[in-house]
């Protein structure tokens, strides 16, 4: 296989490189979903990679853009028998003690909500040489799709991105849902991942917290893919139409003034 | 100059279009500087648009790919006599009404804090078809240039992004700093942009909410591009740092645990 020369001068993947010494992970970013949101960067490592450790919720299409000869391993939580983060971490050192050059493709961003830090840490660990190439995270995505910007002069300068996976151990959630409900109520763009299930007590923490049932709210469930559905509404209706739209994860939900802005754009907005 | 088939179905390039048609808009997102994190789908818009429209923060490196009878316009902010925000609106709009695909080229992401939904609010107006491509934004580029993740399983479940250019007005300000300093109480990241000039008033303002002075922060200057610099220490250290190292504008701040990350991982972090 006819390896591209490497775009920085200091990475080398790990094949091209003396047979004795160690290889290197690129944590890399597939985006969304959608393949041409790729970057150029993590394009040139899919085809140079030796070995490819993939997520669940990266595309079809996208891994059979990968040249036949690399490894392709299925990695993902959603498996019959699925690995755990150690046993991840794990084959990624190993592949890399070998001297593979090994790509660690990851949905979205690896530096969001990934565990891509513990990756790193444990690579660290074992002194192996490691890049992270960043990636359209879904919150980028569910906003150019739904023609929702996250911030907007008139309404929104601040946001603040959650998992909502937690929030219904409201003591002993990691999330401070206080200061969710503070930040609408002072104009801001909440964005929630991972929070289709626990819709319903998110709503209702918002508003214990004294967000008004009239704020807007919206849902973007596998932006950039072909089965991608958008929903808005306010607080008081939005889990009603989640079900009506048999809204399902992985999808993206927005709360705050800015949701509005896609119904005075989204006749225009190219899909 | 032959146009690239367009890789969605819907999407055709003004210039294909019949004359009497009106043209389109495709505001994309550039990255953070360095050209090969441009997405796929943005550098098939750079080679097929009419005109490209640019911000002041996009490189040269990208500027030059464009090829060459493209009408290339910058737009930016810092030239002698900028545009206000109204003319670039006007522009936009004109040159896609003659028909022309126009490429809105804003840094980093256009969804985020880069007026991108006003410029859709206008186009919509005026009944012109858009689409947006999303960048990487600064914010990710900061976390994968530093070996900074934005969350980690053992720190950080929620992220906020704040504006630091309005610090001062704390009454006024847009920003609600207590939420933002509930945040890293409660255990979350806190990026901040444009908040270089007003970092003693920021810190401060953390600290009066609450926040330990010993709480870890870093910054990030220019991520990916060849000046890059990244400092860290805590809220007590970060503006002495700041002026040995001088930081300037534009830079992300990160205020949280997962600061920290970056002792343990740097040393294997390829450049």
């Amino acid at each position: 296989m006819i390896k591209e020369k490497a775009d920085k001068d200091s990475f080398q993947s790990g094949a091209s490189s003396e047979e004795t010494s160690k290889g290197k992970v690129s944590l890399v970013g597939a985006g969304p979903g959608d393949p041409d949101l790729l970057t150029r960067r993590a394009w040139k490592r899919l085809r140079t990679a030796d070995v490819v450790l993939y997520d669940s919720l990266t595309t079809n299409d996208l891994i059979d853009e990968i040249p036949e000869n690399t490894e392709k391993v299925d990695v993902g939580k959603r498996q019959p028998d699925p690995m755990t983060q150690e046993q991840i971490n794990e084959l990624m050192k190993n592949k890399a003690e070998k001297g593979e050059h090994v790509v660690r493709l990851k949905s979205g961003d690896p530096t969001v909500f990934g565990r891509g830090g513990e990756e790193t840490e444990h690579l660290a660990e074992h002194e192996i040489e490691f890049e992270t190439v960043a990636g359209i995270s879904s919150v980028l995505a569910a906003a150019t799709e739904s023609g929702i910007p996250l911030t907007h002069r008139d309404y929104s300068s601040n946001l603040m991105i959650v998992t909502g996976h937690q929030a219904s151990e409201k003591r002993g959630s990691t999330v401070d849902w206080e200061a969710v409900a503070d930040t609408v109520i002072a104009g801001g763009t909440v964005i929630i991942l991972m929070g289709v299930a626990k819709l319903p007590e998110i709503v209702q923490a918002l508003q214990d917290y004294g967000v008004s049932k009239e704020t807007p709210a919206g849902m973007v469930e596998k932006a950039t893919w072909d089965s991608e559905q958008v929903i808005t509404g306010t607080l008081e209706t939005i889990v009603s139409k989640r079900d009506k739209q048999n809204i399902e994860p992985p999808a993206v939900t927005i709360v705050g003034s800015v949701v509005n802005i896609r119904d005075s754009v989204s006749d225009y907005l190219i899909k």
